[in-house]
């Protein structure tokens, strides 16, 4: 309340992760909140069930001094030793440390950027044709929305998809790599809101294979309905926004 | 406290729920309570992470009038909808409906026993030569272990353990069925911790592959150190029992 002392009110004052997850959490399985993004760990798979941003065009403008060069992939202490990915887990797997948060939204400052190199951040990733490609055009299409929107929202994820075999059966099948048995997702998603004027939400949901895709995609190509990406991954996604506050779905 | 009205001190009487818990919770997500099990359901795999009992000679005994034919499997409606496996996803899959927390440990109650039969307590089991067979006896062991101890806590779940391919990279496959894509886990785990005189613990642990394995097996064969059920499931069990309270860990 307005009459509580000062230093009070700064205790209670809402931290940057309510602001971050104002509109629901996906889920509440091991949840880690650094400076400028919340996450959700999967012990099992040694990467995270889910991260979520909250981008504004200042935040994602390069600030001087920030340097991407000055952060180092690290191994994220606060994920207990048996769970931990580490960066001996990727050496020579042949996959990237891909980020979830990129770290290209988090230029403000060099601790959040350094705070996205953590590997609980981290899946590994196709490099070439993907990570450095078709995934890196869906970030910049992310971070560039901001132009345009107020708020920008966005939930990023792996995906564990079952493909029909040739006895017809169903089969979710993913490598593990290096000591820890990090998984490789056979899919991401990135679940986007965006709100132009207060309560105005749009809101647009990907899911991209982890497959050498090129540079010269079509993102809408890859959108998907909401509710395909919440049955793959367990989630629920924006569940305190009403259904009927979306002006555009996926562009429509 | 004891001056506290008497209709106020059954209020905050420790639930049955704190009572299987009181060693530690394996982990946190989406936990549901129920008459006299703890279960943590996987939303992305359609199954339970885990499921606890306490077992005591009295309650795994035959109650008159507590028959195994009046439950039926039925869906878990606390469960969201997008998640929640349905009888018809096991319809000609050609697996069993295979308990966690096992019926036969709840006969002191219909209810109890009827509340085992919810789905999210149940897993694609082989039904010959494992859910009727080698699980079967292993639930008969633990059950028989309330003989000699007065307290008996078993957690039980899936496993999805990677397997090596040709190619020499190391691979979690397994399948999904009906149009729930409930996981058929490769593996089962159950850990059982037996107290005798209070605090003084033993511990087994086991794992078993859902596959026939026959009803003439050495359930010693299939004990494996606690951390290998850890570091696969991504949990961590009785971590509220100090390591050196254990007189014998599988069987020594
Ligand atoms: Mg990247
Ligand atoms: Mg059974």
């Amino acid at each position: 309340g307005s009459n509580l002392p000062t230093e009070y009110k700064a205790e209670v004052a809402p931290s940057r992760s309510s602001d971050i997850m104002k509109h629901g959490f996906p889920g509440f399985d091991n949840i880690r909140s650094y400076g400028d993004y919340v996450l959700s760990y999967d012990q099992r798979n040694r990467t995270a069930h889910w991260v979520f941003e909250h981008l504004t065009r200042d935040k994602v403008s390069r600030r001087e001094g920030v340097k991407r060069e000055e952060s180092k992939f690290q191994e994220d202490t606060t994920i207990h030793a048996y769970f931990r990915a580490t960066n001996e887990d990727y050496h020579k797997s042949g996959y990237d440390r891909g980020h979830l948060a990129a770290a290209g939204n988090h230029r403000f400052s060099q601790k959040a950027m350094n705070e996205t190199f953590y590997l609980s951040n981290i899946s590994p990733q196709v490099g070439k044709g993907f990570n450095r490609d078709a995934w890196n055009l869906l970030e910049k299409f992310v971070r560039h929305l901001t132009k345009k929107y107020t708020n920008v929202y966005v939930c990023t994820g792996p995906l564990y998809l079952p493909r029909p075999e040739v006895d017809g059966k169903l089969y979710v099948k993913y490598e593990v790599i290096g000591k820890n048995h990090v998984a490789v997702p056979t899919h991401f998603f990135k679940v986007v809101v965006m709100e132009r004027d207060v309560g105005q939400y749009e809101m647009m949901s990907f899911v991209m294979p982890n497959q050498a895709l090129g540079e010269k995609i079509d993102l809408k190509q890859y959108l998907v309905p909401l509710d395909t990406i919440e049955r793959a991954s367990g989630l629920l996604f924006f569940q305190k926004i009403p259904k009927n506050a979306f002006k555009k779905i996926n562009g429509r």
